[in-house]
């Protein structure tokens, strides 16, 4: 499994991506799943992938050797706009089924594999997407200012309650780090390091890419200072009168 | 699905299940989903169950008729033990399974139940288990004092931050009831009213059941306050000193 969120924020896009990789339970890797392509100054666009390895490691090769769509072989580092771009990751998606499907079909294996593309070209709005296994996709608005992929569940409750578009970058990364806490907490097919982007609208160029150790103080911070505040808040809640004592 | 979740504290037990039943999105129906067996001052023990609810309440029609356990036929209000009760449990689900299961299994249909068994007998502790789809079960215990059944993944970060067996009943409450607002907010499957039990330990004797409507001012207190509280904690946690401005 693995957990990866995207924030989609009037000020730019926080982008959040574990590293851990599993087949069961004892075959467990480290294998960095968010991949960038990058002409500063004229786009940014950064691709975050979940499911089976194989699957989004080819999808991702493909897009850097090039995929064909309507006439021509593209890659993210040409296609003209945003949209294309989905477009395009959806067609190696595709091409990978095609390539694969039918063997991983006959013995029994899920095509499973989901993507989230963040990114800006040109003078064209930043865009968020969420790629489908079979190549389709949805896009984040202000009405769901973040998408996620894999392991959702645990991480989304502080997002659901705190995310709007009119929040900073600065509080997205917190808020992003906390939601990848409560999943690293309650499920042990997500795990550190975590791969960190920032990248502040209509710069057209990444902010920030850092690797998260267990080491970093930030994020120990965060860990332990997030269950603090949740217990301090409980705990100043009111009591319910109904209680008997 | 179906939201249970049973605290297990050094105070007593807290029980609380949504009332929701679906099947698809478009037959949506309410049904309690917590049951009580009690004789006042010699026994309390309380079933809640998730899952598919022909089985469910087969397994509870069958309690209340009698299983067969070990020679004799037996009821939830004659089991000497919280364990004879709980395997009990498990005989009444393996009865649903042998009378049920084969056709189930012929039409695609999983065999999909679990529940929350919990209470105290006489002057033995106060114990609460799980007991699944197989007939057979596990034990909350004071490293792990909750369980929960059913669309779990949501509510169980508050829980494993906060949850330890010396919580009170009053804060056994309101974090059940915070775990229980973060499964409604992303799941429809679950859904109001609620069914709230709290039992004191060594009382053998319900302390309060209560059903929670929308119309409940302290549940929307909570819902309300514990969003103010997340916001307000996220934002009082120090920045990272790392992202740029």
């Amino acid at each position: 499994m693995t957990y990866c969120v995207g924030l989609y924020l009037n000020e730019g896009l926080v982008l959040l991506s574990d590293t851990r990789t599993n087949a069961g339970v004892d075959h467990i890797s480290t294998f960095g799943k968010m991949h960038v392509e990058e002409v500063p100054g004229e786009r940014m666009v950064a691709l975050l992938s979940a499911g089976n390895l194989a699957i989004s490691q080819a999808v991702w090769n493909r897009l850097v050797e090039g995929v064909w769509l309507e006439g021509q072989t593209h890659t993210l580092r040409d296609v003209p706009t945003m949209f294309r771009a989905a477009q395009l990751v959806g067609a190696a998606v595709r091409a990978v089924f095609d390539t694969d499907g039918p063997t991983l079909r006959a013995q029994g294996i899920a095509f499973d594999v989901a993507l989230l593309l963040g990114g800006q070209i040109g003078g064209q709005p930043q865009r968020l997407f969420m790629i489908y296994a079979a190549g389709n996709f949805i896009e984040a608005t202000e009405d769901t200012p973040f998408l996620q992929i894999g392991e959702h569940k645990y991480g989304k409750p502080i997002l659901d309650r705190a995310v709007t578009p009119d929040t900073t970058l600065v509080d997205g990364v917190k808020l992003a780090l906390i939601s990848m806490d409560s999943t690293l907490r309650s499920n042990l097919t997500v795990g550190m390091p975590l791969d960190l982007l920032v990248y502040r609208a209509n710069t057209q160029v990444v902010a920030l890419r850092k690797r998260i150790t267990e080491d970093e103080p930030y994020f120990r911070l965060v860990r332990e200072g997030w269950s603090n505040s949740l217990r301090e808040a409980y705990r100043a809640m009111p009591a319910p009168d109904w209680v008997p004592g």
